[in-house]
């Protein structure tokens, strides 16, 4: 008799945004007119044209798989050696790095569910509230929780509170936590963590034998110089850090799929016999034996990236998404409601007025305003009473869900 | 005190390729001449060119990513409403398989492990030996079995012997099993499963409430009009069979990257609770979570293999690889030797000399002719003695190797 998973069973509703989608579309199957008036600022989806670099490479890249001289079959599973050094030569120069530790993958959102499969199963986690749900949902699915509360919470998760009062930075806690997810810039609050505040996480898992899984898909979004890019900037960081970065966000590549994952060799972690072994050679190995790499056209679409034209190009597609963003937070303002991220993130994090839940707020924003934005409560307890703007847009279409935003009465 | 997934260090060795390349390339570095005359008939990757059709729906496919207008982000996770009407309409008519029960990802490989996910840890798990070494990993990982043996048998699977006794078709066992894998045209040996041999086991599974994970890669290398493409061509396979299929062995999709899953929405398993619940909504739900859907460009590539002109390259594909097949089949024949599959599928299966070990027959191989074949005990202790012979190679290769292969002294 075979069993399924039951773990899945414990797990809330459906993933926020196929949430979303089923609400946007049962108001827009209600009101066909408004439909046609719909502005996405939901789902953080990039909207601008793919570089032209890119598309040049892509084109490329295709052409050679057309001769039999030049076509490519299986690459190495980890990326091919052309992306992994332009990764580490430019992403990360001076911090270290080496071309080996970087893992090419599909997607960030892959990446952080998979590196469950190399963490036992017994291990206290600890996420930020409000939280990206990928990383609370794949705990869940993976049997490490108990069950949820209405409010979302999971027993058995360490839930980090990141509230107006923190600046929405989350404190190292008292308790004990063996892996913690960070995301700066944070999706959805848009708050990042300074130098002081990541040294705080690093000495905090360098002293507790702890794992720091830090999300920086959205590192190239820091303005503020003063603001680390990477975990790696911080002492210490590669004997307990693992890095998740994407070219999503930069380059618009949430349609073209690339993503990688720096694990550093010194980072390690004790065996069930109480030794301590290297991580790298087990994530190394899930790449072997789970997955074949990414399509070589697609590696290349990366590469370009990295080109002089590209970094132009990425620097011009941050620059409009910037823009919307202080459009949108300067609209969010003038409602008098308190706005927060939005300066070296693209997303606004607003405090809707008092009393109204954040899915009352998703209502009468997709109601009067017609437009999509994302109920903070989908984040987690504390994101309650909040919403997120994304600022991934055509400027058009910021500028009119800005000035509709500005048009509500709250 | 984070730890790591011990279960990673009972694997044996390196997964087989890689394995093989260590040992290639540890030949190649001290035979530089002999190194300039390697052919690869190892690993089973394609060689010939990306088809035409392919190749201009991603050029197309690119220029759309650079406008605005037809510039796509995130698709649906499970993939495009085109490619899956495409996949059913044409890989699955009249066997009731419904587009939203279609799953497309980035390989089979990736599927074949990421399945392991919906279904519990408490499972008897049943392999063909020799066994495709991803199916036997991925449950060591899991920690599914207990140790490993020298000959690469683990604790607590169960293995399906397949020799040239039963024509290399595992029966239906004695014992349970919950969930069982078959894989047909079989990699490695090449050997096919009849109607009777496929219903015996759906009537098993049916009986058992098993699961049967069904891997067709290799369905388009069929050319026996009796022998079954799809598992749900046998009644009652669809609530008890998942299905794999992959674009890389029709289409040549190695380095492109794109596969699917079906998984029938009759489906059930038991949860913890002892009630009957379907798959697909964990499979479902794990795509949304863990996963964002293969890109836009390598979906309309896929797509093209559906056009009448894509269908007519796949054929021209199949051919040519099959011709290879005839002449190294041939050739091993030639050798005395006792040779299998190369009928139905792209790899031959051959009898190794009685006394020598398959990583003998290997290194013999590698150092006397200089072509690289797949050692048959890297599948399981039942493919000792033998080899594997891909026919995935140019036909001017393939012809030498035939060549180099004959005129060893055995």
């Amino acid at each position: 008799m075979a069993r399924l998973n039951s773990h899945y069973l414990k797990l809330k509703a459906g993933y926020l945004f196929p949430e979303i989608n089923r609400r946007v579309q049962s108001f827009a199957d209600a009101n066909p007119d408004a439909a046609a008036r719909l502005i996405r600022c939901g789902i953080g989806d990039v909207t601008e044209p793919l570089p032209a670099s890119v598309r040049r490479a892509m084109h490329e890249a295709v052409d050679e798989m057309g001769a039999r001289e030049s076509f490519r079959g299986y690459g190495p599973e980890q990326g091919y050696a052309f992306l992994r050094r332009a990764i580490a030569e430019n992403d990360f120069r001076g911090l270290g790095v080496a071309d080996d530790e970087i893992f090419v993958s599909d997607g960030s959102k892959c990446d952080c569910g998979n590196i469950l499969d190399i963490f036992g199963d017994d291990n206290r986690i600890a996420v930020m509230d409000p939280v990206y749900p990928v990383y609370v949902d794949t705990h869940v699915m993976a049997g490490h929780t108990g069950v949820g509360n209405d409010a979302g919470l999971y027993e058995g998760l360490v839930y980090l509170p990141c509230t107006a009062e923190n600046g929405f930075v989350a404190s190292v806690p008292q308790e004990k936590a063996d892996i913690i997810y960070l995301c700066y810039p944070n999706n959805p609050t848009g708050a990042t963590a300074t130098r002081g505040q990541l040294t705080a996480w690093v000495d905090y898992a360098l002293a507790n034998d702890a794992v720091i899984l830090f999300d920086a898909a959205y590192e190239a979004y820091i303005s503020d110089p003063a603001i680390p890019h990477s975990i790696y900037e911080i002492p210490g960081a590669r004997k307990c850090a693992i890095e998740f970065r994407s070219f999503s966000k930069n380059g618009g590549f949430t349609g073209v799929r690339c993503a990688f994952t720096v694990v550093p060799k010194e980072l390690e972690c004790t065996a069930a016999s109480g030794e301590r072994r290297p991580l790298h050679p087990l994530w190394n190995r899930r790449f072997s034996t789970k997955f074949n790499g990414v399509g070589y056209v697609t590696q290349r679409a990366a590469a370009a990236l990295y080109s002089p034209e590209g970094q132009a190009e990425v620097a011009a597609l941050i620059a409009h998404y910037m823009g919307n963003a202080a459009i949108l937070l300067e609209a969010a303002r003038a409602c008098g409601l308190a706005v927060y991220g939005g300066a070296n993130a693209p997303y606004i994090w607003v405090r809707g007025p008092q009393g109204m839940t954040s899915w009352e707020i998703f209502d009468k924003v997709l109601g009067e305003a017609n437009v999509v934005v994302t109920p903070g409560s989908g984040f987690g307890p504390a994101g309650e009473g909040y919403f997120r703007i994304s600022a991934f847009n055509s400027r058009a279409n910021a500028r009119e869900a800005a000035s509709r935003l500005r048009a509500l009465a709250w």
